[in-house]
């Protein structure tokens, strides 16, 4: 870098500042209603927090009356501070008056007008005029077309075809436009097509699944093929949009898969976004670079900072991954600056296009282009339409290639558009509003993003994310797989081979730490290929109940006197052995009980959460608590195990839930005889073998896997049996509950039962639901792993004015999703567990025929072409179509009973009273979701939605340890909350020791 | 005062130090062991807990065997620092090696030596060489006789026999005595007998009751007579001590009762103590003078400090009561000076005797006495024996009359008083240590106290007695009453008088608010007179329960929605009014279930405290908690009712725990039907009454007494019952637990029943056990109450080396309570609840005969002559002999069953091994207690004694709400414990609401 650049950089700087003094962007105008809401935004950040979530909800809003309410639940709180200049009215009246409905209608135009600022026109047609005057002002354009999210094929194709209409109205006219610049050609500045487009690829397939990764890039190119061609056939420029981390990996490949393509391979105008606030953006560029030189191919890279950074936090923190994303501006700031220097200095293969409103950043473009001798023509100023006008103006009057990002769409996918926005506009690191807002002096904008970073250093990495010597970090959910990141998907291929060439598995039972065989076998086969065994699974009988209930009783006294921070420390290193095992833990998953990729490695994070988080309970509620202060007296209250434990699992989420209640019942002291399900015997002696590696001392843990029907009973009723922990069937629960009441004379004590049971799970979905987010948790929520969970959604209640759209989208997204075997990662679902499973479900199916109307019934024979090296028996397919009905009303069967497969029952109701009165109305009550963007409906559903685990604006599976307790009430179970911080006491019984310390008058003064 | 006393003062304080100088105690002497041990005990708390403790437990070990075995527990845990000149070997070798025998000999005679420093002689014989040597030296004496505490008549036979011996001893002597002072009389300092014996009045009375005060009065004064008299016959002084809080209003009656007496009404020789650190000693004072100006009494108040300042704090801390003394050792010396002027201004009817080391005291009260023109040889100087011999030394010889109070007993009481020695002269405000061991400056030991006090201002009261506005205090138990204030005495008896004249009560169920009558009714009646019916109650059938369940179920949903802050108070608010007829609520449990004074107020106490602590827990409970901390979620867990509450509640804490259930349930949002017991109706209305008059809407509570066999199963298996709380017997229990199981297929969930049932709870006395606590805790465990407490122990197990001092003690003790009709407060234990419970009881103390030896069976037929007015129907009495039995093995069924009466079933084992091991061998676990000294079996009762409410070194009943959560396991119960941190949880369902907070990418921060 020349010794005297950042002399010239602060110079350019300068006087592009001059060349903007004077002029406002019309955003901060305190004069119009736009300026005035931005303004108090600025000031007030509950107001900004309503003001954004109500102008996204706003498009819903088709009548006055619904505009009103909402305007009195999300600014009628007496908290909030109001603008006096915003005076409108909303606390007054009812929302069906007059004024209420005038307030409205300014509201609403005001927002229109708000949005038209950011947006040239619903349609390309309508965006032609304002397309037209930004180039008869000497800029060109970038067209983007708005659109909501594609759930489904049929939306994806609809997205395809209006990008094919824009290239066709921008061809028939781009003719009569003179090309821009001093050039002579028929390019803009000489290089540069007149048509350019923006395309997302997201919007190009809507079943993108980062696991089935090369399956994604090939269908995202079956839409964006055509695409690029048309480019090519109208000589217009194709710009590949960035999208959010879950994206970045599939659209770069995407990028270049499309490139590599002879079609393609020498179209000089395509281009990729990149964003600087990616930590791994340098790397993603010299892999470009490297790529580009060695193809030979010509590109261009429009370089942005990025706009998702609040939320690309906000996901990384939830999903516990590494931040992708630069904690500081300032580093963004800097490595914005770093990367425009490198695809400048590979001017011969790249092309800059400069995406930024910050003064230095253009500035430092310009400067560095001078040193590197590209003549400024060849670089691209991209602005957003509606912002900064100011500075394109200054770039212009410099003479600068300008280029306006310019959105067209209509008002639904326009307000999420124009929140972003907004929220760029608004945040306080923004250089628009620090210019323009805040009339921040320009040495201050011009500062070197090092030196201000190396006077505020960024804060270091979160702490705790490894465990400190001695004292335990806090509990954090384990991170599940980053399926963007190829190694996880190389390694997880890799664990199914190895996995399958293990099988079939033979298994014993293990009691008092000896391996037992037995008689009988249990056959595990994989539900996707019957005729493959997993297991072959020792059957215990009455006698090795017998024996397994006197080892665990033997080895009682010894482990409840090993101290709780020791029996925490079996289950932190068994923690450690399954997190070094997860890849074939839940490949094994795949096999045994036809879990997809996700869904398997989900599980398995939940078993090492319950490991890791009832050890820390057992640390905390281990020491004992000092009750009352009174001098003279030491009371302690504390926890002891209740015995032995007999722990009944089922097979849905095989290695989690028995790893939860075998793992709580070890942590409490007590010692365990686990029965698995008969489903999934080889993941349940994964269990075994996990607490057996770590040296779980014998007895503590005795794995027995049977026949329900044959050792049940014997296990519940045995008066050696203290407690009883069960998940499964409500028909089994309340068996158990019943047989275990019965005190034998013999034994021991009360048994205690936890049981978790049923769900007859509703989403609500309400009149103003964000249809974006509700269709894809639906889906999640009722066919994620073929709707065999107990949390999973089977009854969605919508509100009447959100119906039709929401059944048109719902339908045509469940038609999308790809079904078949699930050890390949496309597939969405696969089969049910077993043959009664299935034929269970085919009955609610031909009652729901009966009852209701068939929405979408997916029976396309699922392909079930993997190779398998074994074939044993044959066995007739396990799958059952994925079946959606509507008409069902409360009283039908399929709004009652739990059916525990693919298939959603939808029921349509006029209000939220009586969407509530539906949800509320079955026996169980385990999950529930709404969708809403009505404060008071949502706050209402907090009350009166009664369920174990409610989910606002989010589907209703996939609770969390720890962050998300979970269990139910009325028939969905009894005891408190797996993964929850009551959990543990229900293993274990209280103790009070009260210590008289005074002796003759005198009391040690520190107790 | 004279405007230089002040300064005369000073002057005399400094001339009695030069007396002192160059003078020292032997006890400060580090050349010695008691000097090193006390130099040691100064420098570090810890050893000098472990010393003390060591010494109270001394006499005990008779066995060096057993010396070591302490020693090494006491003084052998490694964070213990021993000071290295005390480098006793303890850590090194087996208990039984040569060289741990020495140490163990060489530390006893050490600890002998040390208690001979501070007492005469183990009788009157051996003390008399002693005392002729003070008196040689110029100095009298006061002769006390160390005893244990009295448990029993013939131990206070014993003890008033001892002393007869002691007048005789000095009689023969005294003549051989030349008077001491100037004067030419037999009388020493010419007004002063030669004997002088000070008497404790605990010792002259085992069943000393405040809140029979008259009672306990008269019988004490049975012995004290004769010894008064004995005095007079021999011309002796005698002096009446002064002793704890619980005895000093007792103490001050009997005194004066004595004097009025008219052949001790002119005797001049007699005195009482007057403790200077209590707050009311003003007030007390002039009263005595009042009384004494009013009768023409001439008396000697013996002026102290106060010897129990830090067991005063404790009790009254223990108590919630006021503490009675001053918080500051500045407050306590300034009264001191106070009082000692005031006694000094009525020198015509009464003489000071200054019983302090506090060189400025003694300038005051010799400056005093100048002042008003006092003879020095009318006022004593009584020092302790062995503390502080430069101080009575400087005293002779500035020709002042010093009286050394002489202390003479054997090694167990001796042991005691040493520590209280000890404990005072290592206090850090102890004058001797402040002189003698660290040398404070005469200057300083002079200062005012009122100066000090102004320096240093003691802290004021303990905030949070009274609760604040807004916020709640922190939970604190309900004081019982201080009997001995004569008010609380008083208010009871009248309201005994009231409640017997509203008797009989007609009570009504109520059902939705509403009183029902019924055709049938209980007859609720006194165990202690059965003709006297205390109720005429509605006995409910069928029809009421469905009728009640209905009710309770229509008033569910609003009570639910009304918030938890408002539901607590209306908790608090009962408990206001419950405070406000604490007097008749107690009252009328003496009439229908027959509880003495004391109990009855402690069932109303604990009632209080339910309620408060119940209300603040669902304050706790109440506020949703924050799950987790990631960015854009919110998750909280929070508890809701589960639905209709069936309370079944037990007669023998019948305000108590129908109240904590009762409250409980309806706290946490549940509505409730409540099932009072059958024989106790008329309190289970109390219940109701209490929450209708701080108006509880109606339905949330509905009364519904009746017959257990008649509506108790229907109450229990109604499908609308959401839950049952029990409190009663185990095979009630279990009935209830398996009836409950069976879940209806129209219930609304599965039932969950908190049953509490019985005990078959456990004492163990260990070899070195403080049989001096024991035994009073044992009868107050096994007996209080009839023995009808699930709590109560029913079986004592004792070690064998501790056995025939125990047995010996108990039997007494247990002979020398008094039995009768509970309304007169003397009687410790009355009538049992009903007939069926007599016979059962009956039919035990059969068995009991067969099984094993009766040592105590107290068939004196109680007196039954209280004056009754109504006589309906004449019945039995309900009267079972107060019963103990030796000889019971562990197989047999008074080991076994639980009797819940008057039956206590006593075992001999060899060791603590077998000891734990009996403990443990029955289906309860409940409670239990342990009396020991040794560390190590202490530590291991705790780990192995397997109760719900494990006491150490008290007795098994009073658990208090939240100091001793309260509860059992294995047959005693399950569910968690009642008044403890757990107990709300098991009346609510958990529910977790997660709401997904990002919109558009946008999430509050401040969420």
């Amino acid at each position: 870098m020349a010794a005297d650049f950042e002399g010239r950089l602060q110079e350019t700087g300068k006087r592009l500042y001059q060349l903007i003094e004077g002029e406002s962007p019309t955003l901060f105008q305190k004069q119009y209603w736009t300026g005035k809401v931005l303004d108090w935004c600025m000031r007030d950040d509950a107001f900004r927090v309503q003001m954004f979530r109500f102008i996204d909800v706003f498009p819903y809003l088709t009548q006055l009356e619904t505009i009103t309410r909402h305007l009195q639940e999300y600014f009628g709180r007496p908290e909030l501070k109001l603008p006096s200049a915003l005076q409108w009215g909303i606390r007054v009246g009812s929302s069906t008056s007059f004024t209420a409905k005038m307030v409205a209608k300014s509201f609403a135009d005001n927002i229109s007008s708000m949005a038209g600022q950011f947006i040239l026109g619903s349609t390309p047609q309508e965006a032609l005029a304002p397309l037209e005057r930004l180039r008869s002002l000497g800029m060109g354009f970038t067209a983007d077309l708005l659109g909501e999210a594609v759930v489904s094929e049929s939306e994806a194709e609809a997205y395809f075809q209006r990008y094919l209409e824009l290239f066709g109205v921008l061809h028939d006219v781009q003719d009569r436009w003179p090309a821009l610049g001093e050039s002579p050609t028929e390019l803009d500045w000489g290089h540069s097509p007149k048509i350019n487009v923006s395309v997302k690829a997201s919007g190009m397939y809507s079943q993108m699944r980062a696991c089935a990764f090369d399956h994604t890039v090939a269908m995202a190119k079956e839409r964006l093929r055509p695409l690029f061609r048309k480019a090519v056939e109208t000589g217009a420029f194709v710009n590949l949009d960035m999208e959010h981390h879950g994206l970045k990996n599939l659209t770069l490949s995407l990028y270049r898969s499309l490139l590599e393509e002879a079609e393609f391979h020498d179209y000089p105008h395509t281009g990729i976004a990149l964003q600087c606030y990616r930590r791994d953006s340098e790397a993603d560029l010299n892999e470009l670079l490297q790529w580009a030189r060695d193809r030979k191919i010509r590109f261009t890279v429009r370089l942005v900072k990025g706009a998702y950074w609040d939320s690309e936090l906000i996901w990384a923190q939830q999903s516990n991954w590494p931040i992708p994303v630069f904690a500081h501006k300032h580093e963004t700031d800097a490595n914005f600056e770093k990367l425009a220097r490198i695809i400048l200095q590979h001017h011969e293969i790249t092309r800059l296009a400069c995406a930024s409103h910050n003064l230095r950043a253009l500035a430092t473009v310009i400067e560095a282009a001078k040193d590197l001798q590209i003549p400024s023509e060849q670089i691209e100023f991209q602005v957003l339409y509606g912002m900064g006008e100011p500075i394109r103006n200054a770039l212009r009057k410099a003479g600068l290639p300008v280029r306006v990002y310019a959105p067209i769409g209509d008002m639904l996918p326009g307000m999420a558009y124009l929140v972003r926005r907004l929220l760029e506009n608004t945040a306080n690191e923004s250089f628009l509003r620090q210019k323009f807002a805040q009339g921040v002096a320009v040495e201050a904008l011009l500062r070197n993003p090092l030196d201000l970073l190396r006077e505020q250093p960024p804060p270091s990495e979160a702490p705790g994310t490894t465990p400190e010597s001695g004292a335990k970090s806090p509990f954090q959910n384990e991170p599940l797989w980053d399926w963007t990141l190829a190694e996880h998907r190389e390694r997880f291929s890799q664990a199914l081979g190895r996995v399958r060439k293990s099988l079939p598995r033979m298994v014993s039972a293990f009691i008092a730490g000896k391996a037992v065989q037995t008689d009988r076998k249990i056959y595990s086969v994989n539900p996707n290929a019957p005729d493959e065994v997993v297991g072959l699974v020792a059957a215990a009988d009455k006698s090795h109940v017998e024996q397994a209930i006197q080892a665990a009783s033997a080895a009682f006294p010894g482990w409840r006197e090993t101290g709780y921070r020791d029996r925490a420390e079996f289950l932190f290193a068994a923690a450690e052995r399954a997190r070094k095992m997860r890849y074939d833990l839940a490949a094994l998953q795949v096999f045994e009980v036809g879990k997809a990729w996700s869904e398997a490695d989900a599980d398995v994070c939940e078993a090492i959460d319950f490991l890791e988080y009832y050890g820390r309970e057992m640390l905390r509620l281990g020491q004992p608590r000092r009750m009352g202060q009174v001098p003279g007296e030491l009371s302690h209250l504390l926890y002891e195990p209740k015995g032995v434990c007999v722990v009944i699992a089922p097979w849905n989420f095989p290695l989690a839930i028995s790893m939860g209640m075998t793992s709580a019942a070890i942590a409490a002291g007590n010692t365990v005889v686990y029965k698995p399900a008969s489903q999934s015997p080889v993941i349940g002696s994964m269990i075994y073998d996990l607490f057996e590696e770590v040296r779980l001392p014998p007895g503590v843990l005795n794995f027995l896997p049977g026949s329900g029907s044959e050792i049940g009973d014997v296990l519940v009723s045995h008066p050696e049996v203290a407690l009883i922990a069960f998940t499964g069937s409500r028909e089994t629960g309340l068996h158990i509950i019943e047989l275990a009441a019965k005190t034998s004379r013999y034994a021991r004590g009360i048994k205690h039962v936890i049981a978790e049971m049923g769900g007859k799970n509703a989403i609500i979905v309400d009149a103003d639901a964000d249809l974006d987010e509700a269709v894809i948790h639906i889906l999640q929520s009722a066919f994620g792993y073929q709707g065999q969970k107990c949390s999973a959604c089977s009854r969605l209640i919508v509100l009447e004015d959100n119906y039709d759209r929401l059944i048109e989208r719902l339908r045509s997204a469940a038609e999308s999703i790809d079904l078949g075997p699930v050890e390949d990662p496309k597939n969405f679902m696969g089969a049910v567990i077993e043959p009664a499973a299935r034929d269970k479900i085919l009955s609610y199916i031909a009652i729901g025929k009966e009852e209701g109307t068939i929405l979408v019934q997916r029976d396309d024979s699922p392909d079930t072409s993997v190779s398998r090296p074994s074939s044993l028996v044959p066995r007739p397919s396990f799958f059952v179509p994925l079946t959606i009905f509507t008409d069902i009303r409360p009283e039908h069967r399929l709004a009652r009973e739990e059916i525990f497969g693919p298939v959603l029952a939808i029921m349509k109701v006029k209000d939220f009273e009586e969407a509530l009165a539906v949800a509320n109305g079955t026996q169980y009550a385990l999950t529930g979701a709404i969708f809403s963007r009505s404060p008071e409906n949502i706050a209402r559903a907090r009350r009166e939605f009664r369920v174990g685990n409610l989910y606002i604006n989010r589907g209703c599976t996939g609770a969390l340890v720890h962050r998300h307790p979970f269990g139910g009430f009325k028939m969905s179970g009894v005891g408190s909350k797996a993964g929850g911080p009551d959990y543990l006491l229900q293993f274990m019984v209280p103790r009070n020791i009260a210590e008289n310390t005074l002796r003759r008058g005198f009391a040690p003064s520190s107790e």
